[in-house]
């Protein structure tokens, strides 16, 4: 049911041709690994990228997806051995799909490497700097990337919703009992 | 010159007896890496980390120096083992000094890891999130890091202005040419 709803709030921003990467890639992060922020890289319709939050994993709080698909995307371009100004043009035609808006610091990040164009689902009302809180994926002179919010948004929100009742089983110290615990 | 000048940047905030692992963080840093926007973290005054921009070399324009040190930082101590709540209360007691104010992304990042407090030399007018675009190290509610800039803060532009005016070499298509080129 996650990975359908995962899946389903990508598919309504990208060619039917992405599906099957795309489940493929949100099987992976959000069935086995039990997470709800989640992020795809595309370039050409495929997804090239996947990240999730590994913020308790690592105890690094600025592990966000957005930072952790960005280090994946340019890992694998190291091992390609491109340019910096191909690195550059790479991004430069590369959409970004997350499940939650971008926070203050990611947003800054995307638009310093250079992302075309950036689709989230809900908004992010404490920390969202693609126009929740603050409007930092562009500029008045035009820099930084296009963003589109809202896409499936009740979704999105039944999604960590969800996960966040049934509670975290990666954090070091859960804020709420585990769904199976509560119960006991 | 240039070790001088980035140890008396910091020195004028933290204590004298600070000196020598300062000077042997920043020699590191600054003589043999060419390269001035460089960080170190204090917990009871002693250097435990040091960061340096690395943005060229990665080609990864988020490799900030501020995000740099928190990832050198939290390294060390997943190798001590150390839990969440034990690495959040040595972020809560560690200072940061860098030779330019944070940008908006680093900003949120510092406060995200809940340091301490912050001191910094120049100000950033294009991307500074302590003050000068925006203030994101603290919020209404006391919430954030404390934050002093201006310390020595001529030096510091004079620092990189000498930095930027010999043209780096690490940069893959330098915007200026190297000194040494220059007048051949």
């Amino acid at each position: 049911m996650r990975l359908w709803t995962a899946s389903k709030f990508l598919l309504s921003k990208i060619s039917y041709n992405c599906m099957n990467s795309i489940c493929h890639a949100f099987k992976i992060l959000y069935t086995l690994e039990l997470c709800t922020h989640l992020c795809v890289i595309v370039e050409d319709g495929k997804v090239i990228a996947s990240g999730r939050n590994r913020t308790n994993e690592t105890q690094n709080a600025t592990r966000h997806a957005e930072m952790e698909v960005i280090d994946t995307f340019l890992e694998q371009w190291r091992e390609h051995r491109l340019s910096k100004s191909e690195v550059a043009e790479k991004f430069s035609k590369c959409k970004l799909y997350v499940t939650c808006e971008p926070c203050i610091m990611c947003a800054v990040a995307l638009s310093f490497i250079g992302i075309k164009e950036v689709f989230y689902g809900c908004a992010n009302d404490k920390f969202g700097g693609c126009g929740s809180v603050l409007s930092l994926h562009s500029t008045p002179k035009g820099e930084g990337f296009k963003c589109t919010g809202g896409i499936m948004a009740t979704e999105a929100v039944s999604l960590f919703r969800s996960f966040y009742e049934q509670g975290n089983p990666n954090a070091s110290k859960p804020h709420r009992p585990l769904a199976q615990q509560a119960t006991q």
